[in-house]
């Protein structure tokens, strides 16, 4: 450029984000985000898929939205409401789905057409850091619930209910991630969710269901979705593909009343999600779905082992952790002394990435000492040494673990 | 259901849309949206581009953003960059590049940077609906610039700054289309477009140029982008390949420097832009991209004759239209008698879908008796028998065209 650059600054709208750093690649020991198993996407049958799906209707591709409106292409919401159907016990037909571009966009459709500033939501206490930012950016307040082993507490989240109630507030919904909970990776029972929706109901509020994890079980089976067992219409559900297909692939989806659906559709103006990556999937899941999610399941479970087996040889008693029976990610509870917050930049420097346990709750004190290890990207032998590296950089930062690997390093 | 359906609307935001209606498929004679000529997906070669780069590097669908972080697949970002050098004249690099789910998400994250309530942007007097309904939506002052056969009139761009000015405005950009404007089809001269720059510069505005048409061009060339004549990095950059290649593709970019850019990347929190669309075009583009745009043009060419020779016969004089050099919409006036908004309803019950001048323009009335058809996507047959049907709902509506066929209608 031959003359001083413009100058954009006083320009920009107010209360921006803080600009994004230049990415710099994936840290050599990777346990953020939720990046999946390189080893177990399903390459062969993908090009068979887009090579048949093509070959029959790529000329639809001219039109926007396929042939199938604004909701998505037609034969991946069948496909999306029968497999709710099957494994989650939901009754929606086609036209109760919207196919979104993930499900971030899902929850970022049910944020723009319920949230205003000034208002109020319920979450658990330990919750998505994704869903806390968005919250935080739209100036809602965010009342923490806290968890036990079964998900959220229904003791907590009445008498939260109760206390807003009082104060003459109604919350916009309850936003929960019941089955495969993230961070903590709780699977709740049908009866918890029977009282969830009871509860709910006695206070008039709707539920917002993220069930992003739930095809990743070790079983294969999960409960009913809270949409199953919602007798009104109250529950909002989302989901994807990222996690049980690639997160590469930007698909996820939506499950509806009318009523929210065409107020959500009304705010949908990308010009409709990705059409060959819908047609991909539609083309692939028919066929491949089970079995491949149920191979994807055991790879993932055999790295949740050994990231635990790493865990209790490099941290021993020192690192606290319920072993969770699906998902990609292990929330671990250090001691008390550690502030895993002031543990990101040295643990990074030696090539670490991890959730430090305040960017995941609505309160920092009680995640103070808590991190989110995700599993599934690494493979075996990078679990194994980064999480050798992070007891090595914990404990020169902290004394804790005060013996790794049977060394005691203080 | 088994109770009364849960009631949603006291807790929806304000100010939304109104709520959509149910998609019933598309009309008859569709002449509205960026929809393109089916025969002209190139499906071949797009399940060769498939199959090689899944083969290759299908893995790294597993990882948000392939590896290419979030600013999209360094090889689409490399052909981009290369694309505009040749065709456009820009000097950028891969690392200036940002894939889009479409322009359309271009155009959101350039105004949710820029923009708050209350601000004043310029634009074309005639311009893209979907940016004015953007623009509404965020509560902007919006100013028409009127436009001639060259794009945007110099003269009124400078005396509408110098009236803002005086009133202590600076507007947040002057919003253009230059390359095949939407809707003129007016493709800007180098001589007007660096007029454009120099105005642009004395009254210290940027510049959000907005080229997601200018490959289509019947000549095969476009005139420098003003991103490549802009010497201090004020002009913002978009593109799509929604019309060179398939709008269903959700794949735009834009360019910016980083002072703009890392504003961008902190906002598109979407987890990345489609990777299998990324990769299969740059897949795609790498050996077949000119190739598949020249044969495009040629057919959109033809297909814009048909829709000129079916006006003519059908309209005779009462049709008024420039042939535009490029593209896939013409832009048509009708006597100053006929009102186009009012002609949407009777229209689309004989199966007619055309944009109504109105919706396309600042100021409704230049526009009243203006209408846009969009020509790509029906075939030539479906073109002539639209056009006549549109004639004879439009004279016994408004007794215009008087004469339809060489048949006296009145």
């Amino acid at each position: 450029m031959s003359s001083e650059a413009f100058d954009f600054t006083p320009l920009f709208a107010p209360h921006l984000p803080a600009p994004a750093a230049r990415w710099k690649g994936f840290p050599k020991y990777n346990f953020v985000g939720g990046h999946n198993d390189g080893e177990a996407v399903p390459i062969p049958a993908l090009i068979e898929a887009a090579r048949s799906v093509l070959q029959r209707e790529g000329h639809t591709l001219a039109t926007y939205g396929l042939r199938s409106g604004a909701q998505g292409y037609e034969p991946l919401r069948g496909f999306i409401a029968e497999k709710l159907r099957v494994r989650a016990g939901m009754r929606c037909a086609d036209e109760d789905v919207l196919v979104t571009s993930g499900s971030l966009q899902g929850l970022d459709l049910v944020n723009e057409i319920m949230l205003a500033p000034g208002d109020t939501v319920l979450v658990e206490q330990f919750t998505y850091g994704g869903a806390l930012t968005r919250l935080a950016r739209r100036g809602v307040n965010v009342v923490g619930i806290p968890l036990d082993a079964d998900g959220v507490r229904i003791d907590a989240l009445s008498a939260a209910l109760e206390r807003l109630e009082s104060d003459g507030i109604r919350p916009k919904f309850i936003y929960v991630i019941p089955t495969v909970q993230n961070p903590t990776g709780a699977i709740m029972g049908v009866q918890r969710r029977q009282e969830l929706l009871r509860v709910a109901k006695r206070f008039d509020v709707p539920i917002f269901e993220d069930e992003c994890y739930a095809d990743l079980t070790w079983s294969g089976e999960r409960p009913p979705a809270l949409h199953a067992l919602d007798d009104d219409g109250r529950v909002i559900h989302i989901g994807s593909f990222s996690k049980s297909i690639a997160p590469a692939l930007r698909v996820g989806y939506l499950v509806a009343d009318w009523p929210v659906m065409s107020r959500i559709l009304a705010c949908k103006t990308d010009g409709g999600s990705g059409a060959l990556e819908q047609m991909v999937l539609a083309e692939f899941c028919a066929n491949e779905f089970d079995r491949h999610v149920n191979t994807l399941n055991r790879r993932l479970e055999a790295k949740l082992d050994v990231l635990i087996e790493a865990l209790s040889e490099q941290f021993g008693t020192s690192a606290e952790f319920v072993r969770p029976d699906g998902g990609i990610f292990l929330w671990v509870k250090l001691p008390a002394e550690v502030d895993t917050l002031a543990l990101v930049a040295p643990a990074l420097a030696e090539g670490v990435a991890f959730n430090p346990g305040p960017e995941w709750s609505t309160d920092a004190p009680p995640a103070r000492s808590a991190l989110r290890l995700c599993f599934a990207f690494p493979d075996e032998q990078t679990i194994r040494a980064g999480v050798a590296k992070l007891a090595e950089v914990c404990s020169a930062q902290t004394g804790v673990p005060p013996r790794i690997a049977n060394v005691d390093r203080r």
